[in-house]
């Protein structure tokens, strides 16, 4: 049997497609994708040496460490987000470009490695802090889980080569370091526990798996020295992870350890552990996640918030959350073919991670808030951006996790399309372009999808070939589409969301025509959701809408108008026109805005208020926005 | 003519009372105030002493700084608060502990300074880093800010003494570094303006207000190196105060560099610098300020959040904060006279600043929360509490303001209460208790205040003494007192908001009774503040109220309540009985809390909620709680 080129491959189980066997062509994902080659990787590399994060890794090969060093203690990471990267984008396209600069990365980092495997170019050199010594803000472990995690993306693409061993030999210090012999440290930010777990898989080597174990089950015991002003909960060092209810705290750190714990799961047969994150996956969708998918209420911890927090306007949803959230909801799919896991992974790649880059590939967003209250100051092209706020696609950030993590992420989102499990192909996401499955005994499935969607309801399969068996084909119809046909030489049928059993027997020529509702639609939030009582919101097809105020008379009228919710919204363009009503509201400075009658605004004029899919909000300039428009 | 015992005294102008021209007897402040003298300025010293934040001083006098420097690099100021609020307990209450208290401190304080007047335990010495070398957080300028402050109380109580001779070289030594002459530099946070106006006033300096002028006209250009994730509006150097529209960054920050900037212009006058002053309240107040008074919507950076920006539950409306926006709230009455700053400032005493100490003074809300969401874990009486999050009333905190500022502030309360204009009186504050205010001649008038106030409406005004000759006295009509009426030996009338001139002649033995309308009330916030759309709150005089989970059947109940607005408040103990219904909202656990219907919660039981004063929550145990309740 092939290797799968996927980042997440547990053997003998629901795998992912392979990054090459589905080849985009066009719309929504593949445009995404080409500009994700085209630009947004060098641009990575570009900033990454301008800044000099790279020549870290030339400096501590040299012994060179006098001055300042460039870039957090976590900047090494980006480097290898970007490997990643590159080693999905050359496994996709086989681009001499990626591999090259894989390689020539690959030859400068692992001339900063130690005689004993370790790597980092922050800390244990000549006027550098000890190794590991400052375990709950170092990131030592954060970085190396990132190498592993190139590696994997290599070996499964290209096979073992020098990163690969640099990445083993780096593994090998964490497990003599950390294992049960060794220390019972852990890091600060969760990343290294995926990293081992998957490159065990990917080499064969339990003792990976196993020290990836031990680091989740020592977790939750207030081992880590608190951060100043924040508690064990900031990095998941306050309860043991079998027996959290939701999570909390930093949500990338939060949704990483997810991520690992049940990769760990699956490979150990643990099912209280793959329960476990499935019950606070649960948890936190029903009362911490965002209508986008976004995930982090809070700014001040990058965090969670509590049950029912869902402030809009000063919603954190990182980009680097949302890629997160995807990396546990893809685990848990694998682990139970649950389709809910797909819906959610949906919702959170069109309106978190596709809301990120802009138009050229070259600023992302950090911060993804559902409203913005003041239009961003511009960004200059050659500007740092020190912080993570809404409203500004910046291109490069003091902390800049997002680039390389979207880059990642773009370069091998095709393995989150579909699932393969034995005779039976389950399609998840859908995207205009060519797929060539191979099945169970290696023999091959080819289907071409075309399709404008998410702008049109429209999915159109055709078989290419297929084996002489019958072949189970599954369309996922996702949990908005009341109303779902679904069209075969047979006749059409009304399906229901949930999973469409597509033919019974797919034979080169057939084809499949799933009709999806992408007519824009009222959303209500849950009354319990206090920053957003009294509001609807749109949505078409996975997109969530937002009225900017590129199209209102003024920034200030993204407060005052008022939406008619009793007749529905029409389509406009791949957007939506609703009712609304606008009013000039009084202002009387000095007086508190609070008194004895209701305040209403009074409707001074209607207005046909135009909206826009979310993920494209601020891309005609800085502007006000909101999701959640408040009703007359 | 006598000096004034006054925090602010802006020579000619209006002046508040001395702490020693109103004796409080019992009542919402007497007993307050009482707490403060028995238990919180004994609680701050042990605290102090304990942690080694005073033994700072001797190590630096002993020149014994090896090991580590217990207390942040803000620590010294802890100590300054604290004797100022013990300069203001001896001078009005004689009593020989605080001065003994204060007279020890000083000698110790005084062995730490320099030669050269600087005085810093942090900075400056053999194994700490340069005086002034990080002046963006270093908190040097803030320190001798309070250091002056304790010296203005001291001399206009006791006089001349040590500690200001300590002070007067203080702040020759900041005139020296920091003057026309010295360095352009700025302190991170603002404090020394205001510091340095006043020790001017008293000490006749003008040297000293030239300086303060300085730095506050310094401010706003930029000069400070930004904070890591943080930008210049943080502290407040984003633009110059005259051209700034709104209070922003953070809150403590803003307001005490607004309060020295009302001080410089009433010396230096300046009406363009108060009115800049004024628009800033006029704006914060109307956009920026929640119904309790309280300021600063943001954790992240203990800031003010952008316009309407207003979360209940987000709300870290810091104790300081509070008692800093009724520094710049009284600086501002005195300079104009208008009513709706003391109107203000009761708000915010009532809401903010006596919500702050726990019943016996020894434990002290930090952040004042509108919404608490989950009910915070208790905290041991000998903790540090690292966090400001809300719902705790801790005994000390790792960055331990608020304290020692309640105790300053409380000690001093009887300034806020009245003002003095020649022959014109005006009460300001309603407490229990007898004045003898000196007026414009030096002869004196003395009033008995009898009220139960805030709890009752009557407040009862006889003259035991006044001078043969007309005397104007004033009292002021809360604006939220509709319907209120004012009885003498004429009759009675019904008096509007603003002011209500008492009585054209005083003698003694007249009496005077203004009847406040303390019935509870529905209180609607402006439809801009999303946060609170569609909840309706309950006043009762200048009471905020509340609901909290003690009185629900359980915590969760905090989100499933709502409340009838067709039917009035109905007065119960202190607080209000409101009709609500309850329902147990469904829970359904992997589900988007988003759909295609408005998600109502059904009534399933009607219920009769009791309302609490905002000021009392939390003191029966932890508890989930809520202002602003959904209506149905």
């Amino acid at each position: 049997m092939r290797d799968n080129i996927v980042p997440v491959d547990a053997p003998g189980r629901l795998r992912g497609l392979g990054v090459d066997e589905f080849q985009l062509h066009g719309g929504f994902w593949g445009d995404l994708q080409s500009t994700n080659t085209a630009a947004t990787l060098r641009h990575c590399l570009e900033w990454m040496e301008r800044l000099g994060w790279i020549a870290n890794f030339d400096r501590v090969a040299a012994g060179d460490l006098d001055g300042d060093r460039p870039g957090w203690q976590f900047s090494d990471s980006e480097i290898y987000k970007l490997m990643e990267a590159l080693a999905w984008e050359y496994g996709r396209t086989s681009e001499a470009w990626a591999d090259e600069t894989f390689t020539a990365l690959t030859e400068r980092i692992a001339a900063a490695q130690d005689d004993d495997g370790y790597l980092n170019t922050c800390y244990g050199h000549a006027g550098q802090a000890d190794r590991y010594s400052d375990l709950p803000s170092g990131h030592e472990l954060y970085c190396t889980g990132h190498l592993l995690q190139a590696a994997v993306a290599r070996v499964r693409t290209v096979g073992e080569d020098k990163l690969v061993e640099v990445a083993r030999q780096a593994a090998d210090q964490v497990c003599r370091e950390f294992g049960d012999d060794g220390s019972n440290g852990l890091c600060g930010h969760p990343e290294i526990e995926v990293g081992l777990a998957e490159l065990g898989r990917a080499l064969n080597e339990p003792r990976y798996t196993e020290q990836a174990r031990l680091f989740i089950e020592r977790r939750g015991r207030g081992t880590l020295k608190p951060i100043t002003l924040l508690d064990a909960s900031y990095f998941q060092d306050d309860i043991p992870i079998r027996k959290a209810d939701a999570w909390r705290g930093h949500a990338v750190r939060a949704l990483y350890l997810a991520a690992g714990a049940v990769d760990v799961a699956v490979d150990t047969d643990d099912t209280d552990l793959v329960n476990a994150i499935a019950r606070q996956w649960d948890r936190s969708v029903e009362r911490r996640t965002y209508l986008t998918g976004g995930m982090g209420s809070r700014h001040q911890d990058e965090g969670f918030g509590e049950d029912w927090e869902l402030p809009p306007d000063r919603a954190y949803c990182e980009t680097c959350a949302g890629i997160a959230s995807n990396m546990v909801s893809w685990r848990l799919f694998l682990a139970t073919g649950d389709v809910k896991y797909a819906d959610l992974m949906e919702r959170t790649f069109y309106n978190v991670i596709a809301a990120s880059p802009a138009e050229d590939g070259r600023a992302f967003f950090y911060a993804n808030p559902l409203h913005q209250r003041s239009a961003a100051a511009d960004v200059r092209p050659d500007e740092v951006n020190p912080r993570a706020e809404g409203g500004v696609r910046a291109p490069w950030f003091d902390v800049s996790c997002c680039p390389t993590n979207l880059a990642r992420t773009l370069a091998s989102w095709q393995a989150y399309a579909a699932s393969v499990e034995g005779d039976t192909v389950s399609l998840l996401q859908y995207a205009n372009g060519d797929m060539r499955i191979e099945l169970g005994d290696g023999e091959e499935l080819a289907l071409r999808v075309t399709t404008a969607y998410p702008h049109e309801g429209t999915i159109r399969i055709e078989v290419l070939e297929a084996p002489d068996r019958p072949i189970t084909l599954r369309l996922r119809v996702p949990h908005w589409a009341d109303g779902a046909r679904l069209a075969n030489d047979t006749g059409a049928r009304a399906v229901e969301p949930g999973w469409a059993r597509a033919h019974d027997s797919l034979e080169k020529g057939a084809v499949v025509v799933l009709k999806l509702p992408v007519e824009p639609r009222f959303t209500w939030p849950d009354e319990r959701i206090d920053a957003v009582r009294g509001c609807v919101a749109v949505e078409r097809g996975p997109l969530v809408l937002c009225a900017e105020s590129t199209d209102l008379p003024n920034a200030e009228a993204i407060e005052t108008f008022r939406v008619d919710p009793s007749i529905p919204p029409l389509a406009e363009g791949d957007g939506a026109l609703v009712q609304a009503t606008m009013a000039a509201a009084t202002n009387t400075p000095g007086v508190l805005p609070y008194g004895p009658n209701p305040r209403r605004i009074d409707a001074a004029a209607t207005l046909e208020l135009s909206l826009i899919p979310y993920h494209r909000w601020a891309q005609r300039g800085s502007a006000t926005m909101r999701v959640f428009l408040p009703t007359t």
